[in-house]
């Protein structure tokens, strides 16, 4: 499927079953919605799913790992071998990711989108479009078409899994030097000064911080991205993992499936996507807020909540199974306990006094 | 026991053992200090068990339930009646705190400490201290002896609890009226206007919010609590619920284990304990941020990170099993991931960029 026919076919949520799940969330027993965000997400999903009687057991965090060329500017304090080391230790069960998904029941699926490196594991798919990305301050991060491809990826991805049966996806990324691309996107598509949007990543000092912000400007300079065409930005300043994330957003959208975002890079991706079609924000979750700085930018210009605040700035799409285990017990008790009726209180005391 | 034997016998926590936990952190494979809050969790933890192995799987919500004389001011929306109709309900499994604890696995206690109405229900703890509190409009709330009798209620029920081996405990209520009484807890402690933090509770219109904030005044008025007494400030402005909660978190230091936080009530009575002994505070965890202004100003004061920010207004404890789901999940995966070592990493790569 072409991109503009993805982009120009996304549908807004199915007011009629929101309207009737807030009917329902309105006559249980607590005050007038009082459980916050968890109703908002209840609302949500039955806009998205066009039902009340929705089951999101079946869920999957898609981890899209790649390089970048920009580590070349010495952007990270890590070498960059450590994308290539990293995606392998997904596959064996080790790192956080794998943890924090064991807890909350979710399958994860490791996709090599454009990794400095040859892979021999079945675990890993391989959507590899090139060998990491070139360095935005010499030249266009991506091709126009290989960041079409990237996109292309994640959106086939959401296709393939949800046609398998998983009703809620999450973020998550791989790629040494991907906080410094997802800051380039947020200062050129947000408007703001890059020092307001970068952070110290993994673990930069001072000196590595200024010359953090110093590459991201001149990254922009280079490229002149076009601030009023995402896919330009995109291709310019992004990578694979991100481009392959906002296919995951526009494909969570298109197949009307609900979309956890994780941290900063997650993020700056949603805001890819949203610049695409507004309409896409309501299919995504925001999990946590980043302790990168763009994150809250991000997700402020968006509109999106973020339930959790954490402090995490590991990547992995970390924050979306600690989501899913709020989410799950917000619509397991939503769904289960008792009306107003049955609790013997009246709904008329209690005037509705949500913003 | 007395309670001022109490309050000074309180410990600080095991630096030695915050400092191992920390170490052995900073050796896991992910940037160091990367999962942000869950690791001060962590660590806090050790530090309050003396050992990095520990167990969090007995878990236990206190709910003091309560009347309070002030509602006959129309402070409420809700008939008093409520109070008792809805401690009752936790018995019968329906409400929503029963089903975030289904759903998180934890027990519930459910305390009778001075609800208007007698129960016949085994399920209810009958530690009845009177048939609600009086107007403090008119007279002190409680008496003296009252309230330290309710500390003591609280104080005990953890003791007896973490002797059956319960590892961490919640705090919850039900009492109408009560964000009228901890807002003025919170105004005189912390030395803020009234309206600055009082909200709508369960939902109040406009003109009962005035009222509420005009009632809370004549109060403080009337009652002339010494703000450098946080037990006269108790007795006069507060209710059992919120005394007996004070206990808890007095207790919860006491005996070394760790007590999570719910709301804003919740929040008032820590805020009570925190005066009384600032070394309460290292036993506390915030679980969220709720949505009445109050509750902010009072983990900002105390230094407290809430971890969930779901615009929770409810009550009831129901923000504890929620922010258990994800301590539960932050600590499986911090004791089950692997070293830096075994990923294949070099720790040294990383600078410690945590504030």
């Amino acid at each position: 499927m072409e991109i503009l026919e993805i982009i120009k076919n996304i549908k807004p949520l199915n007011l009629e079953y929101q309207a009737k799940a807030k009917n329902y969330l309105d006559n249980l027993t607590k005050p007038i919605g009082s459980l916050g965000e968890l109703e908002n997400i209840f609302i949500k999903l039955a806009g998205i799913y066009e039902t009340l009687d929705f089951d999101i057991s079946k869920k999957n965090i898609l981890i899209f790992c790649a390089d970048n060329g920009v580590v070349e500017e010495n952007v990270s304090c890590c070498p960059k071998v450590y994308t290539k080391i990293v995606t392998e230790n997904f596959t064996k069960g080790i790192t956080a990711i794998n943890k924090l998904s064991e807890f909350a029941n979710n399958d994860i699926t490791i996709i090599d989108i454009g990794v400095d490196g040859a892979f021999d594991n079945p675990q890993i798919l391989n959507h590899k479009i090139a060998y990491g990305t070139k360095n935005f301050t010499k030249e266009p991060a991506m091709t126009y078409d290989e960041c079409i491809k990237a996109i292309l990826v994640g959106f086939n991805l959401v296709k393939e899994l949800s046609a398998q049966g998983y009703k809620m996806f999450g973020t998550g990324e791989m790629g040494i030097g991907n906080t410094t691309t997802s800051a380039a996107i947020a200062s050129v598509l947000l408007e703001l000064p890059v020092e307001k949007v970068t952070g110290k990543g993994a673990g930069l000092d001072e000196e590595g911080f200024k010359n953090k912000i110093k590459t991201i400007e001149k990254g922009i300079t280079q490229n002149k991205p076009d601030k009023n065409n995402p896919l330009d930005v995109l291709h310019k300043l992004g990578g694979f993992d991100i481009a392959g994330m906002v296919g995951a957003y526009l494909g969570a959208a298109f197949f009307k499936v609900p979309i956890v975002i994780d941290g900063v890079i997650s993020a700056a991706a949603a805001l890819v996507a949203f610049k695409l079609n507004p309409l896409t924000k309501d299919y995504m979750i925001a999990s946590h807020l980043s302790a990168e700085s763009a994150a809250k930018y991000i997700l402020e210009y968006i509109g999106l909540h973020p339930i959790l605040n954490l402090n995490l700035r590991l990547g992995e799409g970390s924050g979306c199974p600690l989501a899913f285990n709020v989410i799950d017990a917000g619509i397991y008790t939503l769904k289960n306990m008792a009306s107003m009726d049955e609790a013997k209180l009246n709904k008329s005391v209690y005037v509705d006094i949500r913003k």
